[in-house]
């Protein structure tokens, strides 16, 4: 079995876990203190595909602790391994789809907001938090690109079985 | 070697690149023909990150259709086939990614405009084209998913060497 970062039940893996966790559930809650969020689906959307993010990597973060804690090996016996991780990758894929989309839609809607529409939409109206949408939309990405790095350890690691 | 749907240098791979390249062309070809689509950044993007799939899909349906006609085997030796696939399995993924984000962001925009803004945007302003760009995100969602099948394909390909 190869070891790869970010494997499942390792410290690096326990470590991305946390980060997309952190980052996704750091994204919800700037774009939920931020006023009018819910008159965009992009916003909304965002919160939703975060929030499964969220609940996923946290999830998994627990199962690494208790790996970690107990010393022992997720990756064996193979059967089991296989079917987790063929689990595993499906979901991972899926929201990690559901993640850059969601976040793509909403960065759309605030570059939108923030530099296309002809009056500068954002200066115009005070009570229109431009800022928080702009952080929520970076956090979103950084945290995505988290989730496509352990995705892709996945992959390799189901591949090399 | 394994024969998947969508090898390249089979009948499928070529179709699914066709597929793409097609509907690619008319995500792009409907958007131009829009009225005020350069006033939104992502449909700008839209347009970039689709031409870039167009170019890329033609290329490698054009190489498809000369390993077809000169019956020749792309996926051998092992070694070439590595470095074709290496090379291949980053670009294809870094496509699809574009697309995703590309039609995800110009979605959210045309959901506001369509749906969300006080005053239908849509309906007020007769010379703004919602309908294209409506077709024009339809058309680009289908060809990234086209896309990611092939990508797929390329990805247990590359494992199974």
């Amino acid at each position: 079995m190869k070891e790869l970062f970010g494997s499942p039940g390792k410290l690096s893996g326990l470590m991305l876990r946390l980060g997309q966790f952190s980052l996704a559930a750091a994204s919800v809650g700037f774009m939920l203190s931020a006023h009018n969020f819910y008159n965009s689906t992009a916003f909304c959307y965002l919160i939703a595909s975060m929030g499964l993010q969220v609940l996923w990597s946290f999830g998994l973060a627990c199962l690494d602790l208790h790996a970690l804690r107990t010393k022992r090996n997720l990756q064996n016996p193979v059967l089991v391994s296989l079917f987790v991780f063929g689990d595993w990758v499906a979901k991972r894929k899926v929201t990690a789809f559901l993640s850059l989309s969601g976040a793509s839609s909403a960065a759309g809607v605030t570059v939108l907001y923030a530099r296309d529409l002809n009056t500068n939409y954002c200066k115009s109206q005070p009570d229109f938090s431009c800022s928080r949408f702009q952080i929520s939309v970076a956090l979103a990405f950084i945290s995505w690109f988290l989730l496509a790095i352990s995705c892709h350890t996945m992959l390799w690691l189901l591949a090399a079985l």
